[in-house]
């Protein structure tokens, strides 16, 4: 298998992408790495050159350009390079911690979508409090979503639960204000029905985004408007909490020392709510894998992701899809023939 | 100030709303009650009729009921009679803790809009790390907004804010993806200009998801559909935080002797989230003031909501958004004829 990583992406680029892959050397024999970006910088952090290739290259897109932008001129950025060396089947997939608009359209413009698949979805893995988690799409590649993109994202999040999550029948829930079947805005009673009937997935219905953490579906299907800030929302409340929870445990001596005892409760706990244990979140719907790591990933998060893409590809993510999405629209294609 | 109470909504009635009612009319002689429901059952809790008079019904609409259908068919439901004693101008507000949805369909049925006022939004006030809270708008009576919709929730919770709440110019934001201007869908992009162009209130423009709880803007206006599901990713993140909490502190014996010390600091946090001390969630659009206790209110809450609701009463809310719709509609009908 061979990766290509944007070297340069991300706020602890290129020490921290460099330092995950030098980890994913160590452990894995059967990945080669193209490592894209500045060679000077990537260098010193190269403890092993064992499986792999830097690609050199000085320009570099920023957290804050415009995206569509941004991959439309800079035809030598190392996130515009790493998604050719895909195109051009010089690497089977590959992983960014940079720009997340901008991966999302390189990927869509240069990795190119599955026949079939009319919108990608980008897709982290969220964390429960039963250590589970679970695949929340979209958050974000798409805003205005019709039904049968809900559709496609319940059959692509369906198909990662099951071959790289490991879960038997994957429970595929819809995000709505309520759990009765009749819940919710036009795209999603339209949604509902168009995912219940088609079953193709094993549908639990309408989940309440108060449950998300209680691990009430592996999959969450949603628009990449309410996706997006659904997990922000999510992120910004336990930030929240946990900064008032800091402050009050350093606010004297007393808090101070039973907060000491505490310290790796707490710490347990937090970690319990980092996500970047489970992998970055990857792009559904492309032709090959694309993972958008954390743009504060550190070495570990970079190992998750490689970990994850590795394992999309050895189960063969891509090729479930493409072959799923196929055998529906052929039977989509009879079924309308056949009126 | 005569205010009508469902005396049988909500998980705890009547005791906690009887209880509330009486806290109030211990501390505000210029409010008269009317308590709609089972005088038998409500009578237990009164440890003063001063200033009370108690409608009596046994009909009550469970929390379950579907909205529409409950209130249609239960004409001498306690909520129903509630509403009437608004509409027939024997009170000025009510106040009610029972099912959102069947309130929500009485405030629109019997009591009735605003002229001008396509939608009402439900609006509840949230909790900020700085004790101030924004108003949030709306969270679920309308779910597919328009972007006249979406101005119009900025008008009431921006007169909200600054008549009830005393904040100057209130801060007016949008929830959206991204704080960039042309950020996200469809709906947003057209408010943003309909909200910004209008001049109308004190637009900050867009605001995400994750900076809500630090205090970002002071009313927060977004489609129904995202608004309950942000309020209810909020809930469930700060319970699956302290519930995680919970577990590891009481997990051993020297975890449980540090908790003890922590117990009032810890507790100061949950109150500071704890939204009721806000009062209840204001039906905005009205043509009287419509308040939604939680379900779970206690006799606390309760006179949180009355206190709300009396302060709403006494700077004319209802009034002065009716004067300002009246003035826009005004401006707009000039304009259309001066084309």
């Amino acid at each position: 298998m061979r990766i290509a990583i944007d070297a340069m992406g991300g706020d602890h680029a290129p020490k921290s992408i460099v330092e995950g892959v030098m980890k994913a050397v160590e452990k894995y024999n059967d990945v080669t790495f193209t490592l894209v970006g500045d060679e000077n910088k990537i260098r010193p952090y190269l403890t092993n050159e064992k499986q792999i290739t830097i690609l050199h290259t000085d320009e570099v897109i920023s957290g804050d350009e415009e995206p569509v932008r941004a991959v439309r001129r800079k035809k030598n950025a190392s996130m515009v390079l790493m998604a050719k060396e895909v195109k051009e089947a010089r690497a089977d997939a590959c992983i960014s911690a940079g720009n997340t608009g901008a991966l999302m359209t390189a990927g869509l413009l240069i990795v190119g979508r599955i026949k079939g698949i009319e919108r990608p979805a980008l897709s982290p893995t969220l964390p429960t409090g039963d250590g589970k988690g679970f695949v929340m799409m979209d958050v974000g590649a798409n805003a205005d979503a019709k039904p049968e993109h809900l559709f496609q994202y319940a059959l692509m999040g369906s198909i990662y639960a099951e071959k790289v999550r490991g879960i038997k029948a994957p429970r595929v829930g819809l995000l709505n204000v309520g759990t009765e079947d009749k819940k919710g805005n036009e795209l999603t009673k339209a949604a509902f029905e168009y995912i219940k009937e088609s079953n193709a997935v094993h549908f639990v219905g309408n989940v309440e985004a108060r449950d998300l953490l209680n691990g009430v579906a592996d999959v969450v299907v949603t628009d990449g408007f309410t996706g997006n800030i659904t997990l922000k929302a999510i992120e910004g409340t336990a930030l929240s909490v946990f900064d008032m929870l800091k402050e009050a445990l350093t606010s004297d001596l007393k808090s101070k020392l039973a907060a000491a005892v505490l310290k790796p409760k707490l710490k347990t706990i937090k970690n319990k709510m980092d996500y970047s244990e489970y992998g970055g979140a990857a792009l559904f719907g492309l032709k090959a894998p694309v993972v958008k790591a954390h743009g504060s990933s550190d070495d570990n998060a970079v190992f998750n992701a490689i970990r994850q893409t590795r394992e999309m590809l050895q189960k063969e993510m891509v090729g479930t899809i493409a072959n799923t999405i196929e055998k529906m629209e052929f039977v989509t294609t009879q079924e309308n023939g056949g009126e």
